[in-house]
């Protein structure tokens, strides 16, 4: 596939000694800052239309399905009794297209404070959108470390922390406070997933994150997810899971696992894979002293 | 971490529509054509120096682990019996750095095509080269494919193929006739082990050297293997697996497992990344029809 007669216009997520750089059309097909943020579409020759945050990638549509099938069904699948869920972030629209998919959720409340992301995506992004109108669903342009802070207790099965990078309006997300609020507002069996950057390339976040959930929920009840994604830093993701209850997060039951995996036609996710996230290289294990 | 005032020099691995850079000191360590290829050595802020093969990153000291672990330890610690192996490539040393740490094995023959690898390697990676002049170690520069053909019957308990990509001289390593003879060279309970690619970025490649072993081994011979590297593209590598004999590839004795691991301070395998390394993702699965 020679695409040399196309554009040669390419955009470049870069920090100080590392960049990752997308060839695409030349046409930047959303462009608004608000309050904050720049948020942009552009549609790459590899991954398809993607996202961007200032001068981040957020999203592609050709490789969000790591993330998005990963940030949900691990916790709905080992925990199948949760009926209300809280997002906080996720104006993408991908982590209510995953957890729509699981029929057992009654309401799903996502609390997204930049209304241009949700916009961006809805016009740009239907497939990772798409059901960002569901009936099921109550979206709130929002502060969502004031919304948890303000929550009522025991309010919430799972709790889902979809947000982006601890810089500008996500800074707050990393916080002790948050994930104490967090806690009140779960339900005595309630599940937290978190988005914990990268093992690698955010050690000193991952870390301080992992000790903070610890704090909270306690060392045994907070487990680690890997995935790969191929266009944020370093390839490999991870989530961080604190359970509150005894449930088994490794070891869901493979009969729903497996049917759900299959009604659903999943990209990433299957059973061994659920299992394999949860498996840690040597270094993340030192590095998180487990 | 501010690195503003170091060196504004970045070295570019890209393909048509993607590329990772990283920044260096802007010093060359190492240049030299060989008839074969472009071959230096530079020195990056994040991943200490690294090894280029014309444009593409082949090595760097800071993530060399993942890949040399992998392609050694699964196969060593599932079967244990293994005295005699051959390495096909590997000029860099880091292959037969981690094979030395398993005691049974006996020789060692490496055919290595590019002697300009193993000095830049020597010179400049020492850490990685470091058991290139092991008394175990027969190095042979010369053409492996050649070697192979040229092979006695039933000679090795494993073959490793530590090649580059399908271009220049590693193309014939992707071959049918190729792991015809690795198949007839090694023993009746032989393991072969080959670099397999991106399953995302080199879909063809993967798939059809995926077919190719599965027509020579069978179709129940044959495992992948997958595990995160940043600096190679998608950030998730492959490897794949072929066995003669009855040998459970993915479930090792886990005492013998977890002691080798513990005594030879690994910093990413691990038992629980054994089996997780062979979690195949849908996508996967799809492509090679599992």
């Amino acid at each position: 596939m020679t695409n040399l007669a196309q554009s040669p216009v390419w955009f470049t997520d870069r920090d100080e000694d590392q960049a990752l750089s997308l060839r695409y059309t030349g046409d930047i097909l959303f462009d608004e800052t608000s309050d904050f943020q720049r948020v942009r579409v552009i549609d790459t020759y590899r991954y398809g239309k993607a996202l961007l945050i200032d001068e981040m990638f957020m999203c592609t549509e050709q490789d969000e399905f790591h993330y998005h099938e990963m940030i949900v069904h691990p916790g709905m699948l080992a925990y199948p009794d949760i009926k209300h869920v809280l997002v906080i972030g996720g104006g993408d629209g991908g982590t209510v297209r995953e957890l729509i998919k699981h029929p057992q959720i009654e309401t799903i409340t996502m609390v997204e404070i930049d209304q241009t992301v949700v916009e961006a995506s809805r016009q740009h992004l239907p497939h990772i959108a798409q059901a960002l109108n569901h009936p099921k669903l109550n979206l709130i342009i929002g502060d969502g470390i004031t919304y948890v802070a303000q929550g009522e207790d025991q309010t919430y099965d799972l709790v889902i922390i979809d947000g982006s990078d601890p810089v500008g309006p996500s800074k707050g997300l990393f916080s002790a406070e948050f994930y104490g609020h967090c806690d009140r507002i779960l339900k005595p069996k309630g599940l937290l997933i978190t988005q914990a950057e990268s093992p690698s390339f955010h050690r000193e976040t991952f870390v301080e994150l992992n000790q903070c959930l610890k704090g909270i929920f306690g060392p045994s009840q907070v487990k680690i997810l890997l995935f790969p994604i191929p266009t944020y830093p370093s390839g490999l993701w991870s989530f961080q899971v604190a359970v509150k209850g005894g449930i088994d997060l490794v070891n869901p039951d493979r009969a729903i696992v497996e049917t759900f995996t299959a009604k659903e036609k999943l990209q990433y996710y299957n059973y061994e894979i659920h299992q394999a996230a949860f498996a840690l290289p040597n270094y993340v294990k030192t590095m998180v002293k487990e």
